[in-house]
């Protein structure tokens, strides 16, 4: 007699889990080598030597009870600080340590944002496709999740969409950038643009409408790309972070809100953020790993990995003739698939041994999601396989 | 423009802040010696060298992308597996590891239930006094919370009360034992009077009515008292916990939730629990904390430390005319206001620089709570502070 949100949460999470589950079965009868999985956003390069050696710092040269203390709901002070000063080195931007609250991930980071802000009925719009959990997320609040339709195949947003889709009742824009599942970037310009319809439709409205920037991926970013820091474009701008990918940590729960300081009600935010995380019952971000990223702030893991995977899979696929937009950061590349059942295109993969996730869970049928953080030599195992599925939809490949 | 309701949970909750900067502010003016500040439940024994010892252990023998990385949302398998027969070994339960979720303290284990069972507009009991948090917890997942009266002096549940509190929307009871704010401990005998008021209840409704324990100060149990084990008493029960007081790591934010085998439908709780970790934003308790706990799980921190701070400041303030019941567990002391107007009585003692907690926080006006999670030698330092103000009091303090 568990809650009837909570049995239809479960039954739409089980597609998942049952798909995890396939997956090792696979693993049983032909062999872990000979599964090529690419259903799993799991960070894969080694964890920074900085980050360990950070780690070891911390627990041996600071008292035990400040180490595993209770601080500040939005952190320690130093840890706060270390961040703005990172940020602002590296963005040219001017936070302060007070700018900053320290979170359990971005995943904790999003929904104290969305607890500070949103009342029942309150509009969120997403930009399709997009990471699935933030329905969860909107709906934690008694948001109204809204999404924005893509330009395909540059699955840059539709901004003619995004204009009207924005009611007396939106509150907030929830940005992925770089995107999970598409692996682009919203550019510089796109951002301004969406800045511009934003602050048109506040002037309208005559109410702030946020963005909201998830940015786990943030640091990962290939042939030189940058992705933009949105408090430089927006000013009624909330950034949430998580160091899981830059550091390979998803385990241990720790990101953080950066708050534009040029925020309207600014202080009254950053209150709300604080009073958030203690009512959720995150209560402040994990201590030890405030210290160990306190101490490492600039520690990078190596994104050269995860690039070299992306020109390996993504050179081969596109020779082959499947269709995607090249991925220009995370670890993911959003591939089109070639029967308009994609659910049929996972089951081909998966006779060849190979795991994808399908579009659907994006909000965006007709695609599948391959996450290439996985070992190259994987990616090289299973590139027969992928010629042998090339070869089962020759003729439906454009 | 936040929230609303953000609104007003700020206002709510800028007493504590208001009284927490005035004490810092105390502490300038005549110096943090002369300040007796009793005002937070903050652990303040050593950290156990095991615990510390474990840490150590984990980053230097663990690979780090297991020690750092993703698990099941439930936990690492060892982790509950440790925790699980821990507890069978001190209570004669018969948990798995798969009864067990690990979670982002006792506060995110309350929310990670409380999100699984609620449907907006279900009842919570709770049995007053109680943690102010508890509010916010019960309104996050949109449940409505109503208090069960204690009996005075006792300060054990009047038990017609909470029989005529139970309605057909009821969904749980949250207890809290030992109990913050008033350090009692609810014996095996009023644990099986309230398991059958439940029992009695579901039958009539004919639907589950859920225990939901919340036992942080599990371990801080004094005079050899025993804190009864719920689910012994109760099959449809939710244990949660947190290290925070056992091991003295509050900043680190772990915890589990234990579920009682014999529950109706305990697959489906769990599978629920899980999902809810992951929804809430938690995704999983923080990974390298639960390799440590596993490999320390029988550390304690010096319970009898605590022993000696209450015994001091118990007697001291009963020979002075003060009227409490005697701490039986946790690290508080519940005392009569000698004021009926309590927030006199804690302005009173400010005066004094003495800082406590009004009961109007845990739903009980007319008391204040110290919390002796103190050093010793502050307590000594303040005994003449409270003869003064046992003086100001002289004929009220019966």
């Amino acid at each position: 007699m568990i809650s009837k949100q909570m049995q239809q949460e479960i039954a739409g999470s089980s597609a998942i889990r049952a798909m995890f589950l396939e997956g090792k079965e696979l693993a049983r009868q032909v062999g872990a080598g000979n599964v090529y999985d690419f259903s799993l956003g799991n960070p894969m390069t080694p964890v920074p030597e900085e980050f360990t050696g950070a780690i070891l710092k911390a627990v041996q040269e600071e008292g035990s009870l400040e180490l595993h203390g209770y601080m500040d709901n939005a952190g320690y002070p130093e840890t706060r600080k270390a961040v703005a000063d990172n940020l602002n080195q590296r963005f040219g931007t001017d936070f302060t340590g007070s700018h900053i609250v320290m979170t359990v991930g971005a995943a904790g980071a999003l929904n104290v944002v969305l607890k500070t802000l949103l009342d029942p009925g309150d509009e969120v719009l997403v930009l399709a496709p997009y990471f699935g959990e933030y329905r969860g997320y909107v709906a934690n609040h008694q948001g109204v999740l809204r999404e924005v339709k893509p330009n395909i195949p540059s699955f840059q947003p539709d901004l003619e969409d995004l204009e009207n889709k924005i009611t007396e009742h939106t509150k907030a824009l929830l940005i992925n950038n770089p995107v999970n599942p598409t692996g682009v970037i919203y550019p510089e310009e796109t951002i301004q643009k969406m800045a511009a319809i934003l602050r048109k439709k506040q002037e309208e409205y005559g109410h702030e409408i946020y963005m909201v920037s998830d940015e786990p991926y943030r640091e990962l970013a290939y042939d030189g790309r940058q992705v933009p820091f949105l408090t430089k474009y927006y000013e009624n701008t909330f950034v949430t972070y998580s160091f899981s990918k830059s550091l390979s940590i998803p385990g241990e729960r720790i990101g953080y809100i950066a708050v534009c300081p040029g925020m309207a009600g600014c202080k009254e935010a950053l209150g709300g953020l604080s009073v958030a995380n203690r009512i959720l019952g995150f209560v402040n971000a994990p201590s030890l790993m405030q210290k160990a990223v306190a101490l490492s702030v600039d520690a990078r893991t190596d994104v050269a990995y995860y690039d070299r995977n992306r020109q390996l899979i993504y050179g081969r696929l596109t020779d082959l003739g499947f269709t995607c937009v090249k991925p220009q950061g995370a670890f993911y590349l959003f591939l089109k698939s070639p029967d308009p059942e994609e659910g049929n295109f996972v089951k081909a993969a998966k006779k060849h041994h190979i795991l994808l996730v399908g579009g659907s869970a994006f909000s965006c049928p007709g695609y599948v999601r391959l996450a290439y953080c996985v070992s190259y030599e994987m990616i090289e195992r299973s590139l027969p396989a992928f010629e042998k599925l090339a070869k089962e939809y020759q003729g439906q490949l454009t």
